[in-house]
């Protein structure tokens, strides 16, 4: 089983409905990884988490390290090992542990920018859907209710919003709408996380949180993150232009939330929470 | 003047040639964020240091406060503002101090994940490019000799080697060539920072580190932290199938990395170091 990929039963609806045949899709697999570091026989020190597609772990700890000046090469490493027991369907371990040389002395400084003070808060042996967790328990309601043909016309919605796209080609996007297709808040930005959390500060500072009965459609890919934040918000629904992640759909459906990707005119995929889709 | 892009000089390269009229565009802004709180009377702590877009920073830093459980609402939030003298050509502040009311009790843990520990490195009065430290200084070489051709068919050569993205359509994919076109190194992921970590990691175990007379390919867009890790691992060139950003751009120049974007056949952009394209 490729540690890469993950398919998953989905909705996928045509012009002519949903299709009866075609109800799988490969998603792309996103998990967390720890990376701990430990120099000569000192204690393990985590230095990072990140969310990761399984595959060439080795390649991205030590990748990481050397991008962050903390190893000079080869010869700075005397092992990389996983570690912790296997999660999940394609067995994958989320802890990898770098024992550098104790010739070296990295750049202690530069390690704790990327401290997690909170080193307790590890991955090792959980799911990835138990390692994330949330700061507050999302109340996503049962509504909307959204209309079908909504949902082709959302892209081109979020593209009237989207102004600097336009001069630069160079942003992330996220909107929030109401069924009607009406624009509530925009925010654009670099960091596609950024700009869903310019639509929800626009929302704090209008009093409008949780977001209930609203849509948030986002330019590109779904990942986790993205729905980790629409979730925090109590935003019972997302649409992505593009594909979804599979830590994206398993928190989506672990809280019951609506998320679309895909979308293209009048065909979309339905990843979790159809039942909202009239 | 538009905070959120920025007109630049670059060679536009068409099929007849470099367009002699066309040589500038506009680049999407990305600049450091640095997100302070202060409870009450307490001294302010950095939270986040984020790259982001300016515009919308209230919206920005409430929403991220909010996403992460630290506040539950407006009424949590005595005061937002910009703090630090203006920088860069249109003025923006890159530090915003957010103070909150003294009856909440923050999930200080929460905080903590996201402390810097090293929260000395500010971004406060200084412009983007002084608040980017590299940990280790680059040394690209006068090469590689980047024949004009080669540019347009790097696109094809990676989408060759972007195997899991042909079933899923969600992952990033940075691959590292020759000036033959040769592939060197590749890497998947859905974060495209983790992609080109893989492909450095995947150097660090050959041995083949600093990456001269390299190129490096990248999915997507090309944002600061991407031309970054080029530079860390000394790669040259790097040629993004998207836009770049402004502080991706700024890094190039100041490092005189060749740095292209906007790939689409025989045409492209060229935003940094075109001397080492003939």
């Amino acid at each position: 089983m490729d540690p890469r990929t993950s398919r998953i039963a989905i909705e996928r609806h045509r012009e002519e409905g949903v299709d009866p045949v075609a109800d799988d899709d490969l998603v792309a697999v996103e998990e967390p990884l720890e990376i701990q570091v430990g120099v000569g026989q000192a204690d393990w020190k985590t230095v990072s988490i990140t969310m990761r597609t399984p595959g060439q772990d080795r390649e991205l700890a030590t990748g990481f390290l050397y991008t962050e000046g903390i190893v000079s090469g080869n010869g700075d490493i005397e092992s990389v090992e996983h570690c912790g027991p296997p999660v999940g369907p394609a067995g994958t371990k989320n802890v990898i542990r770098v024992r550098l040389a104790p010739s070296v002395s990295p750049a202690i400084e530069r390690l704790e920018r990327h401290f997690y003070t909170a080193s307790s808060c590890g991955v090792c042996g959980k799911t990835s859907i138990e390692a994330v967790q949330l700061a507050r328990r999302p109340h996503l309601g049962a509504g909307p209710s959204i209309p079908r043909d909504l949902l082709g016309r959302l892209p081109a919605r979020l593209h009237e919003a989207q102004e600097v796209f336009h001069t630069t080609g160079g942003l992330h996007a996220a909107a929030l709408f109401d069924v009607d297709g009406n624009l509530i808040a925009h925010g654009e930005d670099v960091g596609r996380h950024n700009a869903v959390d310019k639509v929800v500060g626009a929302l704090v500072a209008t009093g409008t949180l949780p977001a209930h009965d609203t849509l948030l459609v986002v330019s590109g890919r779904a990942g986790f993150e993205l729905v980790q934040k629409a979730l925090m918000a109590s935003i019972p629904a997302m649409v992505a232009i593009g594909a979804p992640s599979s830590l994206a759909v398993d928190l989506a459906r672990e809280f019951g939330m609506t998320l679309v990707g895909f979308v293209r005119g009048d065909q979309f995929n339905v990843y979790s929470g159809g039942e909202r889709i009239r």
